[in-house]
């Protein structure tokens, strides 16, 4: 089992709504590449009860414990003194880092004032952390089994107080141990689905841990495993994944972190097929995925925005009768729109989609939320009648999410859904 | 002493390196609007006792307590039980908790899975929070002094909620100093030119507070100020934010919080204009843009992803020889794509945009960033000239807002930029 960690930052200014705590996001980032996980972090405003508070939380419940900020000279620099008052230790004045102290105000030629000397105060057992490029010295103190580490907030002398005095400690720790994270993506299935599928396998293992991600249209499944190795860890990973893989079979379109419209495309330009589309409520959102993919003019040369019924008989030649007869939104219309696009194109493939996406629109037959999708290719023609929940955007983005699926399915030549 | 809150937001998936938790930054600018100071954020992974303890923690130190995530169906899903833990209350099944979840699973004619039924569980004493976008309800305690909130994670479902259920409630509980904020935002213009211009004006006010941010394509101007009343405070930002309209003259686009394709839209409507587009770069980006906007068949009827040189032919009837001569991303064939989309749609105004997104493309004499952006109306055309730094997703970005801003300027009769 890989060691734990919170990551606590100080400072109430962290707290105003447009400040994030990117010292967090740092070590967060160096200790998982460490084998470290964090599980928590927390902002704490410059509060000594909160702080205390929060720490013996902390060191309650991980390993290794690193707060950022608070150790400066003024009045609501607490950070000192709340973790002194949470492990029941009192502070004491350190004759060594107050020469230090005195010595950088000499260089600076600047008077030290009063305030300052509290930054000589060391929580008792605990061993200094030299800080060259700044006035506030770090600690790092052992408590009940965990490890705590006081650093600098400015990142500038955090970073590599980090790199220097704590980095090749925990590194020599947990010596070898690996952490890998692998996200298995599925689209177009519900999250209670997938958790139903894939359930009775990943809740027999521990090592890996699976956190299960739903978005609309899209459910992640978050593998994390560690090991003596990198590869060791990979290993475990690639066991669950297996497992997982044989409970939905063709469902896992990615496994190295690429989007749905990524695998399409890249499916596309290996075949060197060409698409074409026909959108009617997504509105362009399935050009303009497929386009943010770098080099999409080798599969996608046009696209229609067929929004309006004359749209649709002016653009597509889609039958003025049939749309009367039938209506925009349905599969008649959808699998007219796609073979049109197709032909008009001349590509490899056509995609229509034709639904209502409300807030308005809707009615008892065809409520907000129902999109007809079709896919017209040399194997034969198919439309997907779906039925999409929540607002506006939620449908439309199932509403492209589905439509790739098709393509992606359609191409592998697995059933369609 | 205004309340003191912490926010909770729940999830292992938050505390992967490059995951930032944007609800606890909405709610925190929200809860100050409301006049409550968030004293402590925390981040805790999908665990039991880290969890519960999270919460202990909270509850004995702060008014009021927001969490958000971990209300889903799947194992990991574990908000409930921690909560119900650390308040030494019991879980139970509430009926019509579970009558709603039958409904909506009925109602999108999909059947419910077993591991669904937990989001019927409600704490002891807890108020049931309605969910009308998903399947995950939301609850409200009190719990030694302390407000306890659950809130579903997914921001569409979560923000809703908060607005509906709790704000009102705060606000009621503070009544007093009120604290506001209004964000003033404009297109097509870099952070350091908005800042050259408004930096005289706003460095005279300590209340309001000013923070600049800037995006691709757009700068945000958030304007905070405390008052007596709400009223005062509005006053006082109201003061500042007409020194910043007087000093950028036409190019505040929107002060309510919408975006600039939601004033483009509305400015639509109003005038009871129609518009068709014509893409090659940003590959319908424009038109999905515009189609997210409830409402949008009224003023968009069709559009055009031209793509490659023979669609821009095709659909668009542009001259080969043109292409030939001037190339796809040139004025003349932005000019012509316009004319073209406003002529055959019989619109009153056509746009067009050509250049290189990027990353391949770009040559020497025309580099990846060129795009060139025609607005064809009654009042004649006009093509511009656009240099977009960045990589391929910024200038897509870019090259939609800066044609949404040239047809807002031509609807308005401002002077072209």
């Amino acid at each position: 089992m890989a060691p734990r960690a919170e990551i606590i930052a100080v400072g109430s200014e962290l707290l105003t709504p447009l400040r994030s705590d990117t010292n967090a996001l740092v070590l967060t980032a160096r200790l998982r590449e460490i084998g470290i996980e964090v599980v928590a972090r927390t902002t704490v405003a410059d509060d000594a009860a909160l702080l205390t508070g929060a720490f013996r939380n902390a060191i309650a419940r991980t390993d290794l414990v690193i707060a950022t900020g608070g150790l400066g000279p003024t009045e609501d620099d607490l950070t000192r003194e709340a973790l002194a008052a949470a492990v029941g230790r009192p502070l004491e004045r350190d004759p060594a880092l107050m020469a230090e102290l005195e010595q950088r105000f000499a260089r600076f030629q600047r008077p030290m004032a009063e305030v300052n000397r509290k930054q000589a105060d060391l929580i008792q057992g605990a061993v200094p952390l030299k800080n060259p490029r700044g006035s506030a010295p770090g600690q790092r103190l052992e408590a009940g089994g965990t490890t705590v580490v006081l650093l600098p907030g400015p990142p500038a002398e955090m970073r590599p107080m980090f790199e220097e005095h704590i980095a090749p400690l925990l590194a020599a720790k947990v010596a070898g141990r690996a952490l890998r994270t692998r996200i298995l993506r599925i689209a177009s299935m519900s999250e209670s689905d997938v958790e139903q599928a894939v359930a009775p396998i990943y809740t027999t293992y521990t090592n890996p841990r699976t956190t299960i991600l739903g978005a609309p249209g899209q459910v992640e499944l978050h593998l994390t495993a560690d090991g003596d190795t990198a590869e060791q860890a990979d290993e475990r990973i690639e066991s669950l994944a297996a497992g997982i893989r044989a409970a939905l079979p063709g469902r896992v379109y990615s496994e190295d972190g690429r989007e749905l419209h990524e695998v399409v495309a890249a499916l596309l330009v290996e075949r060197g097929l060409t698409l074409a589309l026909a959108e009617s409520c997504t509105g362009g959102a399935l050009a303009a995925r497929l386009t943010e993919v770098p080099g999409s003019s080798r599969f996608l040369g046009r696209a229609w925005v067929a929004y309006a019924n004359a749209a649709k008989t002016d653009m597509l030649g889609i039958d003025p009768a049939l749309l009367e007869r039938v209506g925009a939104v349905s599969e008649e219309v959808a699998a007219a729109m796609a073979a049109a696009a197709r032909a008009r194109a001349q590509a490899d493939i056509g995609v229509a989609i034709t639904g209502i996406a409300g807030p308005g629109g809707g009615t008892e037959e065809k409520p907000v939320g129902l999109v007809f999708i079709a896919v017209d290719g040399a194997a034969g023609a198919r439309v997907r009648r779906c039925f999409f929940p929540g607002e506006r955007t939620r449908v439309r983005t199932q509403a492209t999410q589905a439509a790739l699926e098709m393509v992606r399915r359609g191409i592998l030549g697995l059933a369609a859904l």
